[in-house]
């Protein structure tokens, strides 16, 4: 299965919320701590009991990488886990000059087999092409983001009076040739996702900031079902991993996902 | 000595060239590929025969992590060669929302100890002041960059007439409390840079673009030297590093590097 297959193949099954595993060893819980390698025997009980339940691991680099090689080792091990029909995203948000660009595409897409990617878009097309051009991947580009400093540069109006990042979800669909492209787009604020509805189309979208960032589920879900596309991983990190931190964290973590996508079902119906 | 110290111990031996480490295991020395580790061979002999005359070496990390666990084991022994006094880059170009940011700036300036980093601007402030916050390091925030794709968002227009790329360094302006932020600013266009040097000051910049890229070195010396700034590191990787690829390129390399010095002596006078 390709990226995008995997993808459809959780949407078949109503399945929007990627479990995002931003795994840092100071916040999992305590009992974890003693063994050989915390973070990975974290992310195992996550992935033990959500891999029937997730459309996507969002697996953010920096949390791996902040620990260096022993970090990547966890990272490595975890990614065998994730089972071969669900979608990984390699939050790694890269992003540099053509033969640098290649490098990082190397090492997102073959060495450590991410069946995607979020980008920056900073740099154009040049920067995003080596990535596109495995056109069995899937690329997330950084549109809107979720933080507050997307504010500075992100929501810069233009010349012709659109936004900066409006810009780049209409760059986004030239650079989807070979349907591999999609975007980021913040959930923080339902009226902004609501308004680009349209210049978005049928792109897929990884929405951050549901949960602990402040943005509504209920309402992404509606805005994409009047719009008519079912394209959408909403990304749950903190709200999920961290539910819990007793020895029973993975079964919370499970019921906490489970109500997630009753919600999602309700609102989309069958 | 901090990051700036270091920058500055440089400029005052009039060393403006970093040497920029894209070690790739395809465009290495053939007689080097025996090696058990040959990347790291090479960057010895590369750094063996430039230290004395090289004001940083730039480290791409791509480079390093395309080739996963052992790429960065590399990647360690290189770091562990720079003197102390050499100011190192981590050409990382990161950026993402503060929780993550804060871990990628433990991996680049506490894991692996460099003294500088690349950074992407578009997310905004909150991507960035994890990394501001080492105030004994330095944050270099892409502006304008040296690639075709630089034309695609980084030259667009806003409402004021002027371009991404200038809003961005007037905010990293902004961002420079702690005398801890830089630029990248690519030099394929002398032009460009001359037109921007009022708005730059004095933030230090990294200038990518001479060399393989197409830029003159004589216009990016004397720009600076007209505008009274000797804030600027000039970097060079495939002109350098491949120089030549025969038992002797330390040699060579050492060569090509001392004939940027010159030049850049030349223009600058004492």
């Amino acid at each position: 299965m390709n990226a995008l297959q995997k993808f459809i193949y959780g949407l078949d099954k109503q399945f929007h919320i990627a479990v995002g595993l931003d795994s840092d060893i100071n916040k999992i819980p305590e009992h974890l701590k003693k063994e050989k390698d915390p973070v990975y025997e974290f992310n195992k009980i996550i992935i033990e009991n959500t891999k029937d339940l997730a459309c996507s691991y969002k697996v953010n680099l920096a949390f791996y990488e902040s620990d260096g090689i022993e970090g990547l080792k966890s990272l490595e091990k975890t990614l065998e886990l994730i089972p071969e029909d669900v979608l990984t995203i390699g939050d790694a948000k890269r992003g540099d000059i053509g033969n640098t660009s290649k490098m990082y595409a190397r090492s997102i897409f073959d060495h450590f087999k991410f069946d995607s990617i979020t980008l920056h878009p900073y740099m154009g097309s040049d920067s995003v092409s080596p990535f596109v051009e495995y056109n069995d991947k899937l690329n997330f580009i950084l549109a809107l983001t979720s933080n507050k400093g997307s504010a500075d540069f992100e929501k810069l109006a233009l010349e012709d009076g659109t936004f900066l990042y409006q810009k780049v979800i209409k760059t986004v669909h030239d650079w989807n040739e070979h349907k591999n492209c999609g975007i980021v787009f913040g959930a923080t604020n339902p009226e902004e996702l609501k308004t680009n509805m349209e210049i978005i189309g049928n792109l897929p979208v990884l929405l951050p900031g549901v949960g602990a960032q402040g943005g509504s589920l209920e309402d992404v879900v509606e805005t994409f079902k009047t719009a008519g596309s079912r394209n959408f991983i909403i990304n749950v990190s903190r709200g999920l991993i961290y539910a819990d931190s007793s020895e029973n964290f993975g079964a919370v973590t499970r019921a906490e996902l489970e109500k997630y996508n009753k919600k999602i079902g309700e609102i989309l119906g069958k």
